[in-house]
């Protein structure tokens, strides 16, 4: 999907919302998991059918489907090309946080664009240049590279410095020197919305994918503040804000409602 | 699986080479390929068959895997379980570079510590501690932390320093002072065998795990020179040299003489 198709959708739905699949059996409706055969599909589709209309991307956790093995990777299968195929106008994410070896890069691309269709894939960016081109080869298709991580780890290197740019300003940095560099979008959590103002002066262009707000407490103002740019260039990822919203038989209606009051929020922003 | 047993193994079969197992349709013998209705897990298994009596470790590249789809995850679970039921004394890698927030990681933990039976799991360690945490909680296996590693990118960002510290040596240094920090190891590729003597001075008893002899022109002896501690603490490991040493009727033979070359060559270094 190219970029300018994401920023129509942005305008088109008052949104930048991406909505993040972590399906978790535990968390679940018990109602759900009990009665189906294939319950991560199921659960996952539900969510999507009921708040598609309210973003403009979809970030699929592959961890959570591994979990589960074979049954869990057709579940993850099945839901990507159920998604292409129902909503292709959705920007879809494998946030699968893959890199290696070129060759070995090479086929995760091929894992990710071609076995399955997704739009673009997280890459950890530690092994540099040549296990992060090999995803930019196919047309339209986004490498997504960590940079400034919304956990607490992200002090342990992504942060540290010593008298020189922290890793995270060298990812940024560096990156926008490789091929088809313009294919690059970066993660940055909410919870380092201080950073963005200094981010954005890196990287004025690039999609940000923001992970961390409502349940890892990052503010959606303070995001967009010093996080947008022309094209506005954020997806704002909610995963269990809405997936688990409720978690009896109204738990799809608790999850339109959730993602409405966010939808609704980016619409006040974006006026 | 204990340390202590894997050492033990390097005594009694004087080797401590690693089995890499990077299956390729492309590169595989075409009459197996056109024979087989599972040609991943059968190169795969008749390789181990093969060579299995010659080596300490399998490592097993998911990436080559996933490619397939759902089809390849079938070959990777009954790869993984083959081998652990038929050689449980192989020391298991998942070559995965995984690692993500903490309830992530907990997830491919699950999948590759519960669902499959791997003994260690190789993981980018850009996210920090709690990334990596949640793969110590199990007893007796092992996250296998990259530190530097045998590509070119590797000079990207692992060997960036402008008055500081490396980052592979912040994540070697740091990394140790983390919990159960006993069951790292850490990757370290052939190809920077010049670092070996320094990195051991940081991580004097852990494990190394050493990919890039052979294809990628690491010299076995500067390795072992430089890395070897009391427990030898190296894992060498051998893909395409090994499974690609012929492609045709006799690529078995071909593999296991590979191999044994291998072998002897360790057994020399040994005494």
């Amino acid at each position: 999907m190219m970029v300018q198709t994401i920023f129509e959708q942005i305008q088109l739905k008052k949104s930048f919302l991406c909505l993040g699949l972590d399906p978790d059996l535990e968390k679940m409706p018990a109602h759900l998991v009990n009665s189906s055969q294939e319950p991560l599909f199921d659960f996952c589709k539900t969510i999507v059918d009921h708040v598609q209309h309210l973003c403009v991307a979809v970030k699929i956790n592959t961890a959570f489907f591994e979990a589960y093995g074979v049954q869990g990777y057709v579940a993850l299968e099945k839901l990507i090309q159920y998604i292409k195929s129902h909503y292709p106008e959705l920007f879809t994410i494998a946030d699968a946080k893959r890199g290696d070896i070129g060759n070995t890069s090479l086929r995760y691309a091929k894992a990710f664009f071609e076995t399955m269709p997704f739009d673009a894939i997280t890459i950890a960016p530690y092994m540099g240049k040549d296990s992060v081109e090999p995803f930019l080869t196919y047309k339209d298709k986004h490498a997504i590279l960590l940079a400034l991580t919304s956990n607490e780890g992200a002090t342990d290197f992504q942060l540290e410095t010593k008298n020189s740019d922290s890793l995270y300003k060298q990812v940024l940095t560096k990156s926008q020197t490789w091929n088809n560099a313009k294919q690059l979008m970066y993660v940055v959590g909410a919870t380092k919305a201080e950073h963005l103002a200094e981010i954005r002066k890196l990287v004025p262009d690039a999609f940000l994918l923001v992970p961390g707000v409502g349940a890892q407490g990052g503010s959606l103002e303070e995001v967009f503040l010093h996080g947008a740019n022309e094209n506005i260039g954020l997806l704002v990822n909610s995963s269990r804000g809405i997936l688990y919203a409720g978690n009896d038989e109204d738990f799809a209606e608790a999850a339109l409602k959730a993602a409405n009051e966010l939808q609704q929020q980016m619409e006040n922003l974006l006026r």
